[in-house]
């Protein structure tokens, strides 16, 4: 998270993420969700506010979905259902169940699929948003597989050298486990950088870095700025110089594996449909499948140790890997607790109020 | 390909693909190569030419090869075997065989599993350079699969905020295949540039782009410069700002995936116990594992079809998608030749010379 998106001292309210945890569940539930999907939900939030992923946790996701299943555009009892299957592969109708409880369902089947062929891949259409990705592809941690997990969203993002959105933030997680040293954990947009940032930016009335958007005509804005009326997200690289047919071509390819392959329809074509829906590819590959689980933990340790050992260049105090910084704001966040905005604690004390849940956080 | 890099006109000699794949079979059969194995070699090189991707065709590579060979560090006629296996996965110990020859042999494992278990996926170990990796990834497109190929290479970039090189350009390849629209294929490495470019640039004496490379000291370079006597490769995206923090994340993946699933270990740590051997991971789905393949190819050709008709932004001309330009230079230089520096003939006379051949490309 970047420092500027930090809470002021002055609005910060600090909750456990138990009592956090149990709230939500209580809210999903007054939502028609059943109670273990509830849980699950609630988990997939709360795990993104304990490991500092903010943008995909409470504050800023559980009143979008909120309004939404008012709204219907989400069902709380999805018949969920495999529509194609293979020993390694199933596609699966999420009969538009939030991603969030239908995702780790999907992931299951993949994990069963690769305990049995070495490989698992789940497709998911007709789905709405899964949350923090790396969530799902860090299920297959335990299971001593390595775990992937895609969404294809709809388009905010240009292609290279475009002038209108074709693709949506579109995020890649993946995650390997090690022995001593605390996960790999890739969870990236391929957009440069995920679109609520632009409402955080928005929000605390902060400048947007230097190739984050293009403006209205598509063209790259390569200086800090504040966030004009009309925008677009950049595709990661930003600038064709600086790479940005790769984070293009990264997008296009999850859309291809998430929105195609499941027969969903791209992003953008879906939306262009009239249909906000969203769709998601998550695998599971066995390491025992390739090579002996002790030798590739023994592996990884090693590799994960030589990386955050690296000699930082002048002005940086030292290299990190993904997932490690994650790592060490959840092993803060379990026992000090998740700081929230004030904000933030008036909403769920608002929303407790409407659905008639005995508030209790703060 | 950067314009920048175009063979002037008064040095370039145009040579027709089927008389370039002759002489290069003929010159890996020098080397000890078998016929059938030495025609694959050729025709991964050559199919770079044709494509337009010069920096990993005959004339910045096949001499590598060559003193390689020459020096016993590629094995002419390897072991190739199976070490593990399930039934949707291999684990290949190449024998230090080029990667070129090799990988197509494990692509088609691959590709076998595939088609009984709906997915396959082969890691390489003890290999060598592979080329071209969406050479191996398009194999998947007339089974009507899509294809993915990955390479972990010796240490040349530097992580996020790091002074010293931890991993490799490390590509990742992606094919999937679409009905009338020339098919998607991406080939990506995930640093700013695959590091030939750099002595592209040094031999043409022109400056590297910002966000290419980093200082001695690991602080990048942010506007175009000539090539220092010592630098790092930048992970894609330069800067953490810039989401190098993606770029380095994605280059690790590879080596989780090539080198630690392989047991090859990574990039770096190979290097460092005096090997500089190469691991991959070659993939492929089948579409039909997850939905009809018409359907999926309808929506390929709409959603290509859209990319490339996207209105530009000020100043370009039209938006492309990955392989659409390589596949417009391919129809070309099939026909009109493949152009080559008078340098490389040169080379290529002499190497003939030396290896007993009978030279007769121009």
């Amino acid at each position: 998270m970047l420092k500027s998106f930090t809470i002021p001292e002055e609005d910060m309210v600090v909750v456990q993420h138990e009592d956090l945890r149990e709230l939500v569940t209580e809210i999903f539930q007054k939502l028609q969700v059943p109670f273990d999907q509830a849980k699950i939900g609630a988990d997939v939030l709360v795990s993104a506010d304990l490991r500092g992923i903010d943008s995909h946790g409470v504050s800023n996701q559980l009143r979008v979905y909120v309004d939404e299943y008012n709204q219907g555009g989400i069902n709380p009892k999805p018949n969920f259902r495999i529509i194609r299957e293979t020993p390694a592969t199933a596609n699966v109708d999420s009969d538009a169940g939030l991603g969030l409880i239908t995702t780790p369902k999907a992931m299951e089947i993949a994990i069963d699929k690769a305990n049995k062929t070495g490989l698992g891949m789940v497709t998911i259409h007709n789905g709405k948003h899964l949350g923090m990705a790396s969530y799902h592809s860090m299920m297959a941690l335990d299971h001593d597989m390595i775990g992937v997990c895609m969404s294809s969203t709809r388009a905010t993002v240009l292609p290279t050298f475009g002038s209108e959105p074709r693709l949506g933030t579109n995020p890649i997680a993946f995650a390997a486990p090690a022995r001593h040293e605390p996960p790999f954990v890739l969870d990236m947009a391929t957009s440069a950088v995920a679109s609520n940032k632009f409402d955080l930016a928005k929000r605390l009335g902060i400048d947007v870095e230097a190739g984050w958007i293009a403006d209205k005509d598509g063209t790259p804005i390569m200086s800090p700025a504040p966030l004009p009326e009309t925008y677009h997200g950049l595709p990661l690289g930003g600038t064709r110089e600086l790479g940005s047919h790769k984070g293009y071509g990264l997008g296009a390819m999850v859309d291809i594996l998430c929105g195609l392959l499941s027969g969903n329809n791209s992003g953008m074509i879906a939306a262009a449909g009239g249909v906000r829906n969203y769709s998601h590819m998550v695998a599971a590959y066995k390491v025992d499948a390739f090579a002996p689980v002790e030798q590739f933990k023994d592996m990884m340790d090693e590799f994960l140790r030589t990386l955050r050992n690296t000699p930082p260049a002048p002005g940086h105090e030292r290299v990190l890997y993904p997932g490690l910084p994650e790592f060490e704001v959840e092993e803060v966040r379990k026992v000090k607790g998740i700081p929230l905005h004030q904000e933030v604690i008036d909403w769920l004390r608002n929303i407790s109020g409407e659905l008639g849940i005995q508030y209790s956080l703060s």
